[in-house]
C-alpha cells in the first residue's frame, strides 16, 4: 500500500463516521499524504441572517480538509488553533472547492493553509491550521 | 428605545433570517450593546469521524454570537478575521454557551472574544473575531 | 520553594540570558505560576517610518510575557503559535505594561491572552500566544 | 512613472523614516505593487534564553515586510491582525529573506502571506498579517 493508498484509506474511515460532513454534503475529490481536495454546494439551510453562506459552513467545510490532510500521515492529529478570512460572500447554489497546501511538518506540529475558491475560481475564504501529532497511527 | 432595545431589534431582524442559526438550534440567552450570549445543544448530526463535535459547529456557533454582539450597535458590521482554538471535546447531548466579550472597538475595527463553556462550567473553545464597520446602519 | 518562587527563579534564568528582552528594556513587575507582568518605554530607535512604534516592539514584549509565564510551570514550553492586534499607536516615551491571562492548560498546550496598556490604562495591543509544553524541566 | 517605480519611491519614505527597521539590519531586496522582498543577519543582541533568536526578531522582520508590500499601491494602510508560526530556530549569523505574497486585495482589506527562510532555504516563519486600506495616498 504506497502513500496515497494509506491516505485514502485513513480518510475513507474518518469520512464515513463523520456526520456532520456528510451533512454538509461533502464530496472527495483527491486526497494524499499530507493533501485534501473537497467539493461541495451552498444551499439555503446554509445561509445567515445577510442572505449569504455563514461563516461557520466555509470555516467547518476547510476544517474537515484540515483534518483530513492532517491525519493522511498515519498519525492521529488534533487541531490546535485555526483561524480563517472571508475574502467574498457565498450564496445558495454556488460550488466550493477546497485546497489544502502543507506548509509546515514536525515531529509534532503541522501547519496547513487551506484555500476555497467557488464555480468561477474566485477565492471565497483563506483558512490556516496548526495541529498536533499525537504518537497513536491510525 | 435605549440600547438594550435596540440591540434586541436588531438581532431579531438578523436571527429571524438565519437558516444555519436555526438550524444549529441557537437560543439566544441574552443580547446587549456589543453583547450576546447564546446556547444549544450536540446533537448526533455534528458529530465527526472522531465521535465529537465537529470543529465547525463550535465556530458556527461562536461566529453567530460575534455577529450578534458587533452588529447590535446599529451599523452593519463584517467578519474580516477569526480565530478558534478548541480546548476539550464535545459529544451529543452537551450544552454550550457562548459569552461574548467587546475587546476594543473604534470607529471602523471591532474585536471580540468568545468564550464557549459547556453544562459544568468547563471551557470549551476559546474565539477571536474581528471586524470592518461599515457606515451603513441597520 | 512554592510555585511563586519557582516561578520567579525560572524567569530569572530566562530574563538574564535574554539579549534581546534586554535591549528592550523590560522591567520585571510579577511572575507567578502561568503569570507574568512586564513594563517597558517606547524609546525613538523604536518607531517606524509613521513615527510611532514598529508593530514588532508591541509584539516581541509581548512574547517575551508569553514566554515567561508559560515556562514559569516548569516545563519548557515552545511558542507554536502567536497573534496580535494593534489597537492604538504607541510615541516615543510612552510606557507599556504587558499583563498575561491564561487562558488554558493542558498536558500538552497552553493557551494565553496578553493585553497590553500603556501609562493611561488605554489598551494598546491584544495578543494571542499558544505553546506546546515539552517534558523537559526547567 | 510605472507600478515598480511608485512602490520603490513609497517603501523609501516609510523605510528612510524607519528607525527599527535600520536598527534590524533590513536590506531591500525588491519590491513592486503588493510585493516585497528583504534580508537581514540575526546579530546576538537579537537571541533570547535560548539562544536563538527572540521571536519578536522574526515578527518584526515580516511585519516590516508586510507594511511596505501593503502600502505600495499608494494608499496608506494599517495592520489590523497579524498572526505568526515559528518553525524552525535560529541562531547569530544566519541570513534571513522574507518574501510576501499578496493573497487577497478589495477596496477596504488587504490580507497578505509572508515566509521567513534562511539562508539554506529552510522555512523558519509563516506569517499572516491583514491590513485595512484608508483613503490617503501616499
Amino acid at each position: 500500500m504506497n502513500g496515497k493508498e494509506k491516505a485514502t484509506k485513513i480518510v475513507d474511515q474518518m469520512y464515513n463516521n463523520d456526520a456532520f460532513s456528510q451533512w454538509l454534503g461533502i464530496e472527495r475529490i483527491e486526497e494524499d499524504e499530507g493533501k485534501s481536495i473537497l467539493r461541495m454546494t451552498i444551499r439555503p439551510e446554509m445561509l445567515n441572517g445577510f442572505g449569504i453562506a455563514h461563516g461557520g459552513i466555509t470555516f467547518s467545510f476547510a476544517d474537515s480538509a484540515f483534518a483530513f490532510a492532517s491525519n493522511s500521515h498515519g498519525r492521529k492529529s488534533v487541531s490546535i488553533e485555526t483561524s480563517i478570512s472571508h475574502t467574498a460572500p457565498l450564496r445558495a447554489g454556488d460550488v466550493i472547492t477546497a485546497i489544502t497546501s502543507e506548509e509546515s511538518l514536525s515531529n509534532k506540529i503541522g501547519i496547513y493553509y487551506i484555500k476555497i475558491i467557488k464555480q468561477d475560481g474566485q477565492q471565497v475564504a483563506l483558512f490556516k491550521g496548526t495541529v498536533y501529532r499525537t504518537t497513536k497511527e491510525w
